[in-house]
C-alpha cells in the first residue's frame, strides 16, 4: 500500500466491516497472516490456517461474519461476509493507488513539439515521447521509456521504466508494459545473396496492442515486414517472450515466461502456453490450446486438439506414456536381445 | 514511408516505371495488396494475387510491363520490369528515409568532453556517449542508448533506443544494434571457493563486432574473460539470444530468437540456429552447420555434418525417424511383452 | 586496466616480484600471453605454454621463481611464487579500478528530494533514484539505472546501466546488477473470469536480494504476490534468466543463461543449473542439485538426487542411456517386427 495508510475504523467503513479492536490502530500493508507485521492487514478463509490468527503479528485480520475466535488474539478483527474478497479489494485498491499518484511531468523528459500530456497523465523524468504520438487520458510513463515518432497509447494505460516502443506502434486501453520490454523492434527477415551474405529486408510494417493487453518485463514484439503483428485484446504475456513479426496472438491468450513465436504464427483464442515452448515460423494453432512447457511446434496444430507436449510437441497424454517407457529403453533393449539369442538357439 | 511522400509522376520517375493513372496522387506508404489503402502502393508479382487488383483500395500497384487487366482498376498502375525488384527498391528507400532524417543533437544528452559527434550523425535525448568513445560518420544513436567509455562505433551503425554498450567494445560499420541490446557485460565466471560460495573471475576482455552485425532486441553478448568475444562479418542475431564470454561466431551465420551460445564457444561461418537452440560450453561447431530449433549440442560436431536437431542434438534424419517410433513406445513395449509371455507359455 | 598504469617496477613492488627487465617499461593491460601486446602483462603457469613465451609480444610475464628460459625472451620477466594467482590479483585490481574511478553524481540526474548521496558513490548521468531510497556507501549507478521508490541497495553495490529496479526492492551489500536486468516487476498472476478472459492479480510483494549476488544483463526477476521474491547470499545469476514471482533461490546457487524459475519454486543452496533449464511452478528442489542444460523439471525432486536432465528431467545417467538407445529405435521396431513375423510364421 506504498504510503496508503489507514486507520481500523476507515478500513471497515470502506469494507462495510464490523471493527473488535481499537478504532485508531494505523495500518498501511497487506500480507499473508504468518508473515504479516503490526503495520499489515492479513485475512483468514482457509480454517487451516486458523492456527495463526492467535499468533499473527499483523494489526489486523479480516474474518468471516461467524468466525469465533477459541482464544484470544492480539490482532483486530475485521468481521466481512468474505474474507478473501474483501482482502482482493485491498489488493486492488493499493495496487491502483502506486499508480494514481504519480502525476504530471517530471523533469528533465521529453515531449516532442505538438505533443500533450493529458491532465491526469504521468511523464517520468528522462521519460521520451517522439513527435506525433498521441497520449490517451492517465497514461502513466515512467522514467526511461522511450515512446517513437507516431505511437498511440490508449486510455489507462501504464508504460514501466525503460519500456521500448518503436515508431507508429499501437497500444490500446489500459494496456501494461513491463519494463525493458521492446516492441516495435524490426522483425528478422534477411534474404541470402549468392555470396553467403544476407541483405536485410526492411520491416515496415508495425504491432498493434489491443485493449487490456500485458507484456511482461523485456518481452519484444517485432514490428511485421508490412502490415501488422497482432496482439488481441486481453493478451498476458509474461517476461522474455520473443514474438517474431507478423504473429497474430488471440484474445485472452496467456504465455508463460521465455516462450517464443516465430514470424507469422496465428495462435488463437484462448490458449495458455507453458514457458519456454516454441512455435515454428507460419504454424496455425487452433483457439483453446494448451502448449506444455517446453514444447517445440513444428507443425500446424488442427482444431479440437486440446494439450500438446514434447519436441515436436504431441498429444499430452501420449507423450507421456511414450516417455515412461522411454526411461526403461535400455531394459527393453536388454529384454529384445534375450529374446532375439533365444530364439537363435532354439533355431540352432 | 513515415513522412515520405511522392506524387505517382516522382514514384514512376525514380523506378523508371509507364504510370497509367492520376500523376499528381499522393502516395506516403507501402502495404500489401489485399491490405493496401489509398495512400499506399502495393504490388502484383505472382498470378495468383491477380484478383485483388481489381479490389485493392491502393493508389497505385507495381504491375509487370505486359500486364493485361481483364477489369478496370481503381488503383493507378506502375509499370515496371520486375515489380518485387522495384518495390523491394522502395521498402529500402523507406527504411533508410526513417534513420536518414534523424540528425544533430538531442537535448538533454550526454556526450563526454572530447568526444565529436560527426556532422551527419545523430545523438537522441538521453543518450550517454562515455569518455574516449569514438563515433564514426552518420551513426544514428537513438534516445536512452548507453556508448561506454572507450568504444568506437564505425561508420553508418544504428544504435537503437536503450541499447547498452559496456565500455571498450568495439562495433564495426553498418551494424545494427536493437533497443535492449547489452554487449559487453561481464562473462559469466565464477571460481567456486572451499566455503561453497564463489570468487567473481574479473572480466577484462572486450566484444568486437565486425561490419554488417545486426543484433536483435534485448539479445545480450558478454565480454571476454581476455581477449574478446568475436561477432564476425554479417552475422545476424535475433532477439533474446545469449553469447557467452570468449565465443566466435562465424561470419554470415544467423541465428533465431533464444538461441543461447555458452562460452568459449566457436560457431562457424554461414550456419543458420533455429530459435531456443542452445550450445554447451567450450564447443567447435564446423561451417555451414544448420542447427534445429530447440536443439541442444553438448559435442563437439565435426566439419561435413549437415543439420542437427534434438537434445543432445543428432543428425536430423535420425531423430525424426527415432521420433517416430517414440511415439509408438507404449505399443513397441506391449508387443514385447507380448512375445515374451507367448514363449514363456511355450516354454513351460 | 583501462586507464591504469605502472612502471614494471611499479608492479614488481605491488606484486613483491622479482623484475627481469626495463624498471621504466609501461604496462596498462592484461592478456594471455599468446594475444599480449606491449602494453600488456601476461603470465605463465602452465609448461605447456612455455614455447610462447620466446614468441609473445607482452611488455611483461609472470613466471615460477625458478623458472628457466632455455632462449631469451623479448618481454620483460616478473618473478613470483605463483604466477596465475599475482595475475589474479592483477585482474582484480584492474576490475576495481574501473568503477572506483566513478564518483559523484553526473548532470543531468535525478535524485528524489531527501535521497543522498553517499560521499563515494557514483551517480551516472540519466540515473533515476525515486522517493525514499538508501543508497549504501560506494554505491555505484551507472547511466540510465532506474531505482524505485523506498528501493534500498547495500554498501558496494554496481548497478549498470539502465537496470530496473522497481520500488520497495531490496538489494544487499556487494551485489551486481547487469545491464537491462529487472529486479521488481509484476509477477504472473491472473484470475480466469467467467468469460474466458482474466483479470490481474495484484503483485505487491517485493524481491529481495541478500549480500554478494550477481545478476546477468536483461535477466529478470518478479516481485512476489505478497512477501517476497528472496534469492539468498552468493546467489549467481547468468543473463536473460527469469525467476518467477515467491521462488526462492538458495545460497551460492549458480545458473547459466536463460534459466527460467516458475512462480513459487523453491530452489535448494549450492546448486548449479545449465543453459535454459527450466522448473514448473510450486517445485521444490533440494540442495546441491545439478540440473543439465534444457532440462524441464516438472515434479519435486527429493534429497539425494544428484544431477538430473531431459525434460521431464530424470537422473542423467539413466538419461543419457535412455538416449543411446533412442537413436536406435528404428533398429529396434525392425528387430521386433522381424521376430512377430517369425514367430507368427512358426505358429503358422
Amino acid at each position: 500500500m506504498a504510503s496508503l495508510e489507514f486507520t481500523l475504523a476507515q478500513l471497515a467503513q470502506l469494507l462495510g466491516a464490523t471493527l473488535e479492536g481499537p478504532a485508531d490502530r494505523r495500518v498501511s500493508t497487506l500480507a499473508k497472516i504468518e508473515e504479516a507485521g503490526p503495520a499489515a492487514v492479513a485475512f483468514l478463509a482457509n480454517p487451516a490456517y486458523e492456527p495463526h490468527i492467535y499468533t499473527t503479528q499483523a494489526g489486523a485480520v479480516l474474518v468471516r461474519t461467524d468466525f469465533v475466535p477459541s482464544k484470544p488474539t492480539q490482532a483486530a478483527l475485521l468481521r466481512v461476509a468474505d474474507p478473501y474478497s474483501a482482502f482482493t479489494k485491498l489488493l486492488e485498491l493499493a495496487d491502483q493507488y502506486v499508480n494514481a499518484s504519480l502525476l504530471g511531468q517530471e523533469q528533465p523528459s521529453y515531449l516532442a513539439p505538438g505533443v500533450t500530456l493529458p491532465a491526469d497523465a504521468y511523464l517520468g523524468a528522462f521519460a521520451y515521447v517522439g513527435p506525433g504520438a498521441q497520449l490517451g487520458a492517465g497514461v502513466k510513463i515512467y522514467p526511461h521509456a522511450y515512446i517513437g515518432a507516431g505511437v498511440s497509447v490508449g486510455p489507462g494505460t501504464v508504460i514501466y521504466a525503460g519500456a521500448k516502443v518503436y515508431h507508429g506502434v499501437q497500444i490500446g486501453a489500459r494496456c501494461i508494459i513491463h519494463a525493458g520490454a521492446v516492441v516495435g523492434a524490426d522483425g528478422f527477415g534477411h534474404a541470402p545473396q549468392p555470396d553467403g551474405s544476407y541483405r536485410k529486408i526492411p520491416q515496415l510494417g508495425t504491432v498493434v496492442l489491443q485493449d487490456d493487453v500485458e507484456v511482461g518485463a523485456n518481452t519484444v514484439i517485432d514490428r511485421a515486414t508490412l502490415g501488422q503483428t497482432l496482439v488481441q485484446q486481453g493478451v498476458k504475456l509474461d517476461n522474455l517472450i520473443q514474438i517474431g513479426h507478423n504473429a497474430t496472438i488471440g484474445k485472452h491468450t496467456v504465455m508463460a515466461a521465455q516462450v517464443g513465436i516465430a514470424g507469422s504464427v496465428q495462435v488463437g483464442a484462448n490458449s495458455m502456453f507453458g514457458g519456454q515452448a516454441g512455435v515454428a515460423g507460419h504454424m496455425k494453432l487452433p483457439d483453446g490450446l494448451k502448449v506444455g512447457a517446453q514444447a517445440g511446434i513444428g507443425n500446424n496444430i488442427p482444431a479440437g486438439v486440446d494439450t500438446i507436449i514434447g519436441s515436436p510437441a504431441i498429444d499430452y497424454k501420449s507423450y507421456f506414456r511414450a516417455y515412461t517407457v522411454f526411461r526403461r529403453l535400455p531394459d527393453l533393449d536388454r529384454r529384445l536381445d534375450a529374446l532375439e539369442k533365444r530364439l537363435k538357439r532354439e533355431a540352432d
